[in-house]
């Protein structure tokens, strides 16, 4: 990609601004949630909002010819042919916890394809990041390169999902067929469970119901660390719904066998 | 108590020296995971036993005369009154996923109540700490003062615990009855859930199958913090089996009255 360092660049700016905007609301006293949805409680809280101008104010003055669809402030044509993809807190449950296991995503998409991404934890200061050449972990340790592990058949692999009950009746029972064939199941981490799938510490994320700016970010750094991330039907995850992240080709095909029953 | 400096001090050395024994082997490609009990999967690292090691080297060259009860190395008898309750690695099953919720567990009893406890977490930089008229979280970002929330009644609590399944049917179903009646419950963060209590962010913790060096620790925390521990019958909970932690006597009183059934 031409201006792939452009691009790079642009991303770290756009996730050191969201997680300077982010902060100043983590773990402070009263914060309170908004239910964006009554009816199974969605908070989304100011810092949410304040992350995603931050980043958006970063796109206008550096790239203002890219398209943005952001979880809180929707969609801005561009003229590029690239957008933004950006969920400024994904995990918004897990922040107003107190639990570092939120993140930033940012996901570049060139219509087709996620070409970039990020997963950025601020708290603990960690930064995944992967695609345009890139697959690495920066943090203050300093720089690890992301690979996923492989040789792990299934009945001997680590699964997360972020909620028990994973989606509908259905999606939970095909979960399980997984979850019961596993050595471990996990729950909770949101995000951060693609990270640990691109660091080569879990094999299989799976996960039902999310949005696309749930999924750009995560992608881009999973596929660059060279696992696999599609839809349960084995298509493109980037519209986001069922989703399946796979450290091998052979643990993403067993999964699937399974997810249809 | 008369040497609560030293007491202080020799607990922080053991804390560091715990977390320089573990931390070259967090995230370690091919870290290998024992198997204490074949039927349900409770992986022991080398990690572990290195940092209990570790941690009594510091006691037997600081405080020879006090006991010390460990997960790995068992008991000590001492002379003083005194025994540090040890657990090396609270939250295996995170460890092995890459995940920093684990801690490094420390509680100290005189033999009738736990008088000064921490949780640490190495991999964020984050130490917990209570009792002998401490109450704080000691990290890179400075010294914050623990202090549980109040105000929150069940209906608008988070709830957390480790397991989805808690326990056996019978337990898990009498934490149904509050996971019903809160507005949000968390899975999966092992120690990590007291301490995030005692830092006000959430208000209940509830848990079955627990070892005395599992709550020893987060005891102290929590309570130094302002919050209650008992086990399910409002008795001490220093033997472990069911714990619940609350933020106050009103969600205490609440829960255990939905535990009873």
């Amino acid at each position: 990609m031409q201006d792939a360092q452009s691009i790079i660049d642009t991303a770290h700016e756009m996730a050191d601004a969201a997680g300077r905007a982010i902060l100043p609301f983590f773990r402070r006293a009263g914060l309170t949630a908004d239910n964006k949805r009554p009816a199974d409680f969605d908070p989304v809280t100011e810092a949410d909002r304040a992350a995603e101008r931050a980043m958006r104010e970063v796109l206008a003055r550096r790239r203002p010819q890219d398209g943005i669809f952001g979880e809180e402030y929707g969609t801005q044509k561009g003229s590029s042919g690239l957008t933004w993809i950006l969920d400024p807190i994904d995990g918004t449950r897990a922040f107003i916890c107190g639990a570092p296991s939120w993140g930033v995503l940012i996901g570049l998409s060139d219509g087709e394809q996620i070409r970039y991404g990020i997963i950025d934890q601020p708290y603990i200061g960690e930064r995944f990041e992967g695609g345009l050449g890139l697959s690495r972990l920066v943090s203050a340790k300093g720089e690890h390169q992301l690979c996923v592990r492989t040789g792990v058949d299934l009945s001997r692999a680590t699964l997360m999902t972020t909620f028990p009950e994973v989606g509908t009746a259905e999606e939970g029972a095909a979960f399980r067929r997984i979850a019961e064939q596993v050595r471990l199941t996990r729950y909770g981490l949101d995000c951060y469970a693609y990270a640990l799938l691109a660091l080569g510490q879990i094999d299989l994320v799976i996960e039902a119901g999310l949005q696309s700016y749930d999924i750009a970010g995560p992608m881009a750094v999973v596929q660059a660390a060279g696992g696999i991330v599609t839809n349960w039907q084995g298509e493109t995850a980037i519209n986001g719904g069922q989703v399946i992240a796979a450290a091998t080709p052979e643990l993403h095909r067993a999964a699937l066998e399974l997810l249809r029953g």
